[in-house]
């Protein structure tokens, strides 16, 4: 694997009234739009557009499962970072780690695990080679998915 | 026009967290949902899913103006009506008028204007003359647009 | 624990444009949504309002932990069932699973680990009783939760 | 009125597949959502913090009028600018323009209506002197509001 996709990325958001919630907290499902913009930035700087998946693979990436804590709220005005780092891949599919952080507050961590699929068949599909953490000599030699903890 | 179309339609919501913003009332954003989910409704009522739209007709029903005043704040657990009636229409565009009621109380007060698109070039095509409200006899005579509140 | 608490409940939604994206399927985030309408409505059926809980209790229901296992996608105009039953409990924590369903079909299945905090302190408190599912006899003997499967 | 405050401002947004729907186009509602992040960091960057006007005023700005035109659709990925212009200030009101572009291409176009309530009672204040654009002198001689586009 390459050395790019060992290292973790971050993105950053601000809290928004769209995210928050009458409890005075950003609402729960509105942390997986922070993650998933923080998954876009991620392909976006190792070169792979969403569109271009889409029209040159066939290809969306989707998330089959996902885990999240929620250790402390996050709220109106604040400014938070998502930390991702790839923690195991196969030929077909891709799990990350990604953390919500307030300066070195932890507010949410999370585990997701994507996978892409064929537009036209919503069926699996080998995850193109230009994703980063694609496990391209893993593919090659057919070993089974490492476990490493990056983040 | 036939009678169906004339009487004002009614579809229920009610107010959930998502709804809501920090402020603790109902996001301004999200009272446009509270506002197509109506519409959707209404077709269906017609017997015309957004699909089928879609499928059979290469359609899709879009927003091209929007008019609305914020007269009172919805709040957590709410239960809102959504009044809608037509008020103009020609061969290419539809209008409705749109209220959010809480009770008797008038929360916001919406005028919306919408057309039918062809979905592959996203350019404008004759409302089919499935959707209620639809000009049927004054596309045949050619007659402009009459203005008539229904609501 | 009553027999009410151990049967599943059951909430409706549709699917509409709001819901989805550019995919074509329902946005992963919005399936929490649905979720947490079932879950609030679970609550009103057993005569339980977010509104009273935050003025007579001074408390939020929040999730704390969630699960979720996207199987298949839903799609525009789809009508969604929602089945919650409680899995777990204690006196600080409530354990809902939460399967989606198009008819039989399974799109959905999620494990959410809900807990009540002060408001004010955003500090955890036990649980108020009229919580359906609700650990009574559990709490008084000190008992560790018990794990039964009820969906 | 200080200069800074006839100065169009402008924010940029990414386009994620949160913000679209199946038509494979932003949703109608999620432009209300950059317009809103623009005038957040509009008056960030005049100093004013949403959680100070509530903490130090006891205030909220909220949205009490509307008006959108939606002349093209952005695309999931798209680059979007709001531009902010003050158009129009009262002591109680403050009416922005709000351009959403792709490049050089308008995209919607929208004005917008704010007032200042406080917080516990939902009844309109006088716009804090903070807030740029607010009608220091005009509120000083009593005069009515101009109209003068600045967009």
């Amino acid at each position: 694997m390459k050395a790019a996709a060992t290292q973790p990325y971050f993105w950053n958001v601000r809290v928004y009234y769209e995210d928050t919630d009458a409890a005075g907290v950003v609402y729960y499902a509105n942390y997986l739009k922070y993650l998933e913009r923080a998954r876009t930035e991620w392909l976006a700087a190792a070169g792979v557009t969403l569109s271009a998946l889409e029209i040159e693979h066939n290809a969306v990436f989707v998330v089959h499962r996902l885990e999240i804590d929620y250790r402390r709220p996050a709220r109106l005005g604040d400014s938070l970072t998502i930390r991702l780092a790839p923690v195991e891949r196969t030929r077909v599919r891709l799990v990350v780690a990604q953390d919500i952080l307030r300066s070195d507050e932890l507010i949410s961590s999370a585990r997701v695990s994507l996978a892409c699929l064929d537009r036209r068949t919503w069926r699996p599909v080998v995850i193109p080679e230009c994703i980063p953490g694609h496990a391209r000599r893993i593919g090659r030699t057919g070993s089974t998915a490492p476990r490493e903890k990056l983040s």
